[in-house]
């Protein structure tokens, strides 16, 4: 096994970071790995925006409700972005498009979201620890704003990157069985009775973590948050619908 | 710079693989990387289906019409995966949930993706060649049909994975001024006259290419492709909500 699966193979969260910023070349690149990601046929249908801004900062983390959300370390944004190729479009003539259609609304967040990914891994491989943020569709009406974000774009997902200031336990993740199939897919079922020893193994991993120790088991978090929704989330199908996306219409 | 990042700025796709198959260790190994990718609040919304029957890989490759899909390297088809949750909570008692809503639909689309790119990076330290497969969505109802996908489970992205049997070049991506902005977005406009020099710079890569030559420009491939949708690919948000997804009812 190589440095970089050992290291994928121990990724954690990093949710406290330390008070050293990310140099500007440490910055430059990682947006240049995230340029360089896979992109659905050269569409290259995403950006990113860094926010440096202290107000900003303090909007997004009242947004996440998360305290640790531009505290420290360097916050990236990644949006999903339709808008600049609607935008040359447009410059040469045909204002008419198919890019808000649900193909291309997929193909935009694929985009941006495997980014986000290939920035994580460089960022590991650098030392540094990161944590993805998807609490900024909290209010994704008011990240648009914030943001000054023109329809056909969209926040998908947030990344904080930075020097780590903690050492969290290894999250356990689900045995191979229950998520990888052959040729169609089969879950064994009834799942429940057959996940005991993984519940186990996530129960004593909070049981014994250092830090927000609590009791609890997979299935018993699967089963509270079945119906848990943020007030505000529930307007998101609303939302990503007037930034132009899942728009049939063309 | 470390050696990562070098081979993650170095990034190509490959689409040619020699017949050499992957052995099961690597392919429990790129697995095994995939599962331990940072899942949206531990909810671990994403499944893996391994395509080694070659009638279905014949008829996945005709889906995408693509020659090299599934004739060489091993396919993995990722898949949005709220089903086995849905399950957990049924079978504890509560069929009501909103795992179907458009939060969670985004969430569990993430996952699947973020899982994707994660597994690109093993491969590609292992000195594997990888092409994303969004080809896969030409007819996502037949392919949800051949995967026997229940409700609530989505193909979202393939993913084909083996030794290499190609360099191509480098493809030149966006320059950064264009994709990435601080506070708010920010795109340079007009933006098509400020592309002349990137255009000048794709144009040479089709034109020096070693296969499939041809003269092009972003700009211009931008705009043929501004309506370009393949006929099913209109039954996107349709076959989407059939599988029980951007449902926002409960």
């Amino acid at each position: 096994m190589n440095a970089e699966i050992a290291r994928q193979l121990n990724h954690r969260t990093i949710r406290a970071l330390t008070a050293q910023p990310l140099s500007q070349e440490i910055i430059d690149t990682l947006v240049n790995v995230a340029r360089h990601t896979a992109t659905s046929q050269f569409q290259q249908a995403f950006s990113i925006i860094s926010i440096t801004d202290p107000e900003l900062k303090a909007a997004i983390r009242k947004i996440t409700k998360q305290s640790y959300v531009g505290a420290t370390g360097h916050l990236f944004i990644f949006v999903a972005d339709e808008y600049r190729n609607a935008t040359i479009g447009q410059e040469m003539g045909n204002a008419h498009h198919s890019l808000g259609n649900t193909d291309r609304t997929i193909a935009a967040f694929s985009d941006a979201i495997l980014a986000v990914q290939n920035t994580v891994n460089a960022a590991e491989s650098m030392g540094l620890g990161t944590v993805i943020l998807g609490s900024i569709l909290n209010d994704a009406a008011q990240l648009i704003e914030l943001l000054q974000l023109p329809k056909l774009t969209f926040p998908v997902l947030g990344l904080e990157v930075g020097y780590p200031d903690q050492e969290p336990q290894l999250k356990p993740r689900l045995p191979e069985n229950f998520m990888h199939f052959q040729n169609t897919y089969q879950l064994p079922e009834p799942i429940v009775p057959q996940l005991k020893d993984y519940d186990e193994i996530v129960h004593n991993y909070y049981d014994l973590r250092e830090t927000n120790q609590r009791v609890d088991t997979f299935t018993n978090q699967i089963y509270q948050r079945l119906n848990n929704v943020p007030e505000k989330r529930h307007e998101l199908l609303q939302t990503l619908r007037q930034q132009g996306f899942l728009n049939e219409a063309n």
